[in-house]
């Protein structure tokens, strides 16, 4: 039950997405008086309201129920009684069910890193989700990967009436705004069969929606002989502390009637603890998608080479619970014991679900091809998300990171030409830049684009698209879902970015795993990044020049909603220093296939990098601080950003200390932070002390703080000015509250706020960035394997 | 474009369910103001704004475009421009389109068995739903059922600018308000590839949900060369003329813009037509769900073993499409041909489209498995609608009917009790009776169950379950997904009813094919039959014992949501003349299979028989009306209802005159019907002319009258009556009414009307018992095949 972590301490009602790896697939649940429940390639959370709670007395018995609020219309501000939605489905259900919640002071809610329990004076229900290493699929067989790869999660709903005197039936079930509720058939494993009965623990009852999702459930850890009150007989009814399935077209109904209807939308699962009992019901959650999943490259999910049904899924799921369990308490103690702040685990917990809940792990003919999910958007493989979780992953499952580097090239790569702007373009490329306040997520064709006949066309060279498709839909080839020509702003195209961003996710990836086959079989992509990232440069060193694929518009970095600070990729800080970590990234690759830094490619890249670094430096305004953009005439010259040591982040992965390769550009980075953070006009931060990337702008994403706090530790060593300590302090309890603020804490972990409100990038995976702290920490991120 | 049909003189926005056989799928649309579009087993119309229209001049213009009323929002009462609702999707979509609507006036429907056309002058737009007889899918092999069972519909869209002096631009474009819209890649047919160019006709394009529906168009019947405006010349734009995909978060900007985005959620396809040219896009409407729909038995869809995608469907239908036009035409006119009157013809057009929609043919461990879904509440295979369904069924397709049989017998049916009251029971059945308002389908427990102790038990007999599951979860073996025991009402079980209706099935199956392999093959479970329709009745030859599987409650009939008159199986005038049908129906049987009439069995059967029917003759008053509840102290027995004749239709199927067989019966029933049409209080009319099943209830079933006005007609010669066939001619206007009403307008074609408005029941299977008129007119209903 998770005994071992504390409650948490501030707002108990947001919502969790608990999710398996690689199903796309959550059980979302946790913020009061939301739907949640089951949500299956939706990018969203579920549509049922959930009823777990007690009702006094047995299954029959006229007395109360009581339930946690995770209900539509379950309000924690009134003491009471609700009217809950009517339920869809046939127009026979008219019930309108009322019942009383427990009130927020009657919970405690206990978060862990793979655990999310409930505890009240009644019950204690807890949901795991402990997270395994998926080995390299492609060497391994199922048995070595089946309890990695189940599509289900687990739960625990625990009664102890040791010290009560009347029976109390516990219950956890759903009400469906879709049609499709069935139940699955009650199950009694007891071998002897009827002769000698069925015990409490024999017996497997559940429900499921069509052949998508559902649970089942059955009762371990039945305590009858000790810790009785000696007042109490064992009860006089047969039947209690069985499990029992019931489905009418309200909870009280169903809990109370034995015959379970099959036209009912409030299917569940129950226990009747008699007086000096004790029980816990455990419940697989479980998850089926059958058949072939996506169009464009067409795959099933690689589950399906493992589990053959739903029911499969969640017999193996009630199988495997105690190693479940067990896992998930490791996992929790992990991270309490890796001495970061409450606000970071929670952040870290919070991340870990999300992330796994975007996650996809298809097979496209006869290969694994590893997807995630860009949260709400549902895009798949956004490279500008992989390049923040490559971390993570790394650390996790490092073969996925090449399926991705792989399945970029053999699909999603492309070779395109860059404009050279005339000086008739010069003149004109100042005003199109997006001069707008927060543009949420609007489609941005607000700046000036500028025809091409205001420039040479030249070779570019190889770029990665933005992703791969959306909503299961994978893209044409070479073509992302995200991209459009003749924009200035949202949904034009990143070449830039995304070269830097794969040539950065293949120089980690070699560090870590020190694969230098794969290095050696795509010697040639390397190569041709580096021509490429070479093209989109002038004397600068860093990218100047758009892709043509923008045609009149211009290109735009992974920030595409912010403002001008972070709009363009074009002589953008960010990017100019993420350009250099990447020509750096080149060189490391290189060096690793044995190449001598004097080969006159490594000396191009070696001279690219000096001059990027010189770039970024000389733009420094007297003060000190940087520029976001380094056009003097476009609005974002007068922006001040964080990001702009994001860069400074990847050569720690292949042991290069910047410090001493680009003094100078660590210096003025330093410098420029240091001035950012302590700027006594407070420029980048909010009022509630969170950060800021844009002085400019009221967005904000948390992925990229995260990266930005652990840039300033564990490169800048800023962690050992007590001031930028507790600035980041109060900023990480700013960003816990963003999380928990009532609009944002309906979606789980999201990552665009704007003013400190999840209102755009929910349901997101890309706060896993944050994982990064627990390095600070030497927690051994060694991951948890599947023996 | 069903030129042949003459437009619809009455309300022309109402839903049509447009729908392929045996795919569970519709497209829905015609009412204005309405979403609609593509439902794939989900019993309600789709829920996507449909636009279908007209743009001045190319599609780079700025021309306005002006559209049907298909969307929400788009009201038919105001001129001009309206807001459309924002599409779900990603958060980026904040358009606002708005656009002007044609008018009702300005638009002419034409509403055919299977041609649903509007006609603007601007443009023709049609939707053709051919259906064509399925041969024995156990003996015969793909090739002779594959177009009969292709999962897709037809449509054309024409614009005649052979006179206009600019160019016009057609659309069709879907609004999805759930994500996963993705483009069809247009495909160029042209053999000669890139070198000679692609011509008008060698263009495919089209858009998809998914891999679940979708559509896709080429153009057909382009005119150029002939019927020219001599004033214009061809036009200077090479790509006019050929259909185009688009997407984009609106439909002007999808209309306009050659880029299609794949974010988009408003996809479609054009074409533009010069001035002086016509055009014709033909469009295949498609549906696919791969891999096992079911739940208990597990099948997937028949038509999967010829289609082996979305795209084989829609490129078929593509390739299909002239064949289908001639087969709609063909049947149009079949039903113009066939003398009923406008307003009958409408409902049985209406029919025809809600029973297709409803149909399911699965592929259950190799053999096909017919299925006839439940309207909105989607039950399968509801035996008391198969029932009414049979007559069309037997005319279309005879095997289906079989095969329903058949399943019934192997998964569905059960042997069960019943109960005879003591004199205890006696005393308190008369309270039994649900005495309440009409109930809209409530769960009704309202009346006063009897405890099973007031009753002796004894063998009852075999009997068929109400359904075969519900949502496409099959319902464990002999249990349906409706009934429950304990109940006085709605969702008790209907045993007595259900036995009557498989014998009668049997019976006019084996009477209609002369199947005489299939009746020996069960003579068994036909004598079993004999056995439990004897064993439920007394001395009075008629049901008047409940099934044990009520346990304290009572059987129901099929209108489960009507009142007293109708509600209870025991002692009720309707169930007295269906078993006494039933009786003559068993011994039909049994001379098919050379039983003698002399023979024990037969002898029992024609004295039982003759026992109900006598019963039936001497429970009339003394007026000649018979009561709906035979129990004296019954709400019932104060009710007339005219569904008293209901089973005078099933011996003409055998060629048993009744006036022969039964004289007295049919004289008291014909006396009984003439008195309520002709009744001078009117009780079983509404005000509207329309016929009122029960004189004690707002209820009426639209599907139950069109069985009783054939009755009247063809077994009773009540149409030689001028007043009889005057208050026929004013109820079929008035139902045609019902179904028009805005309310029920939505919901296509409806069977329970309370007031004359769809309330229950709707998008429904069951009207196709209106099929029967056209017996009345001798149309030659052999089926419309393959060949």
């Amino acid at each position: 039950m998770g005994n071992r972590l504390p409650p948490l301490f501030r707002d108990i009602s947001f919502h969790a997405q608990h999710s398996p790896i690689g199903a796309f697939a959550s059980f979302t649940c946790g913020q009061f008086g939301s739907r949640g429940g089951f949500g299956l390639e939706i990018g969203k959370p579920g549509n049922q309201n959930i009823y777990i709670g007690i009702k006094s007395g047995d299954r029959s018995s006229n007395g109360p129920v009581k339930v946690l609020p995770f209900f539509e219309g379950a309000s924690s501000n009134e003491a009471g009684r609700y009217d809950v939605e009517r339920a869809a489905g046939p127009a026979e259900a008219h019930t309108t069910p009322k019942f009383p919640t427990y009130q927020p002071s009657e919970i405690r809610r206990h978060y862990g890193w793979a655990t999310d329990a409930w505890k009240t004076d009644d019950f204690e229900f807890a949901i795991y989700t402990p997270f395994l290493q998926i080995p390299d699929l492609h060497r391994t067989s199922v048995g070595e990967w089946d309890r990695a790869l189940i599509p289900a999660i687990y739960a625990t709903l625990t009664v102890d009436n040791t010290r009560g005197t009347t029976s109390k039936t516990a219950f956890f079930a759903m009400q469906f705004a879709e049609a499709g509720v069935r139940m699955i058939p009650t199950i009694d494993d007891s071998s002897s069969g009827s002769s000698l009965g069925s015990t409490d623990d024999s017996i497997r009852c559940g429900f499921a929606f069509r052949r998508k999702f559902g649970i089942s459930a059955r009762c371990i850890d039945s305590q009858r002989n000790h810790d009785l009150d000696p007042r109490h007989e064992p009860s006089a009814h047969p039947i209690d502390g069985r499990p029992f399935g019931f489905n009418r077209f309200d909870l009280e109904s169903g809990i109370k009637d034995p015959v379970p209807h099959q036209l009912g939308s409030v299917p569940g699962i129950g226990i009747t603890v008699p007086p000096g009992q004790s029980r816990t019901l455990a419940i697989g959650i479980g998850f089926f998608f059958e058949g072939i999943a996506t169009t464009g490259l067409e795959g099933d999910y690689f589950y399906s080479r493992a589990y053959r049904s739903l029911e499969h899924v969640l017999d193996s799921a009630l199988s495997n619970i105690q190693h479940a369990i067990d896992a998930a308490h490791h996992l929790d103690e992990k991270l309490l014991r890796s001495t970061l702040s409450a606000d970071q685990q929670f952040l870290i917990a919070h991340a870990t679900r999300s992330y796994h809940g975007s996650t996809q792990l298809l097979d496209v003919g006869g290969e694994p091809y590893w997807i995630v999910n860009e949260g709400e958007y549902c895009m798949l493989n956004t490279l500008d998300l992989s390049v923040d979780q490559v971390f993570w992953e790394l650390d996790q499952h490092p073969w996925v990171v090449k399926n991705l580097l792989d399945n970029f090239v053999r699909h999603y790569s492309y070779v395109d030409q860059i404009k050279v702007p005339k000086a008739s373009a010069i003149q004109l490329m100042g005003k199109q830049a997006v001069d707008s306040p927060d543009v949420m997520n609007t489609p941005r064709t607000l700046g000036t684009t500028i025809g091409i006949e205001h420039y040479d066309i030249r070779p570019g060279g190889i770029s990665f698209c933005h992703d791969q498709g959306i909503h299961n839909n994978f893209s044409p080839q070479g073509r992302s879902s995200y991209e459009l020509p003749d924009l200035v702003g949202c949904f034009s195209h990143m070449s830039g970015e995304e070269l830097c961003n794969w040539i950065l996710i293949a120089a980690v990836y070699v560090a870590r795993t020190g694969d230098l086959e794969w290095a050696r079989a795509n010697e040639h992509i390397i190569e041709a990044c580096r021509t490429s990232l070479r093209n989109r440069a002038d004397d600068s060193g860093i990218i100047v020049y758009d892709s043509l694929r923008c045609q009149s518009g211009s290109e735009i970095t992974t920030y595409d909603s912010l403002d001008h600070s972070l709009a363009q990729t074009r002589s953008n800080l960010y990017m100019a220093v993420k350009a250099w970590a990447s020509l750096r990234g080149l060189l490391h690759l290189r060096q690793s296939l044995g190449h001598a830094d004097a080969s006159d490619a490594s000396k191009s890249i070696i001279d690219q990098a000096q001059r990027a670094a010189r770039t970024v430096v000389k733009h420094a305004n007297p003060d000190g601080v940087i520029p976001a953009v380094f056009e003097a005439e476009n609005p974002g010259h007068a922006s001040r950003i964080l990001p702009a040591v994001e860069g400074l982040l990847y050569p720690q992965f292949w042991n290069e200390d910047v410090r001493n390769t680009a003094p100078e550009l660590v210096k003025i980075l330093k410098h420029h932070t240091l001035a950012l953070l302590k700027d006594p006009q407070q420029r980048n931060l909010f009022p509630d002390g969170g950060l800021r990337l844009s002085s400019t702008s009221a967005n904000s994403w948390m992925s990229k703080i995260a990266i930005f706090q652990h840039v300033c530790r564990s490169v800048l060593g800023l962690e050992a000015d007590p001031e930028i300590k507790s600035i980041f302090d109060r900023a990480d309890a700013a960003h816990v509250g963003w999380m928990l603020h009532p609009i944002s804490a309906y979606w789980a972990c999201s990552d665009q706020f704007v003013d400190g409100i999840a209102r755009g990038s929910k349901y997101y995976p890309r706060i896993i960035s944050s994982a990064l702290w627990m390095r600070e920490h030497a927690v051994h991120l060694q991951p948890t394997t599947c023996n």
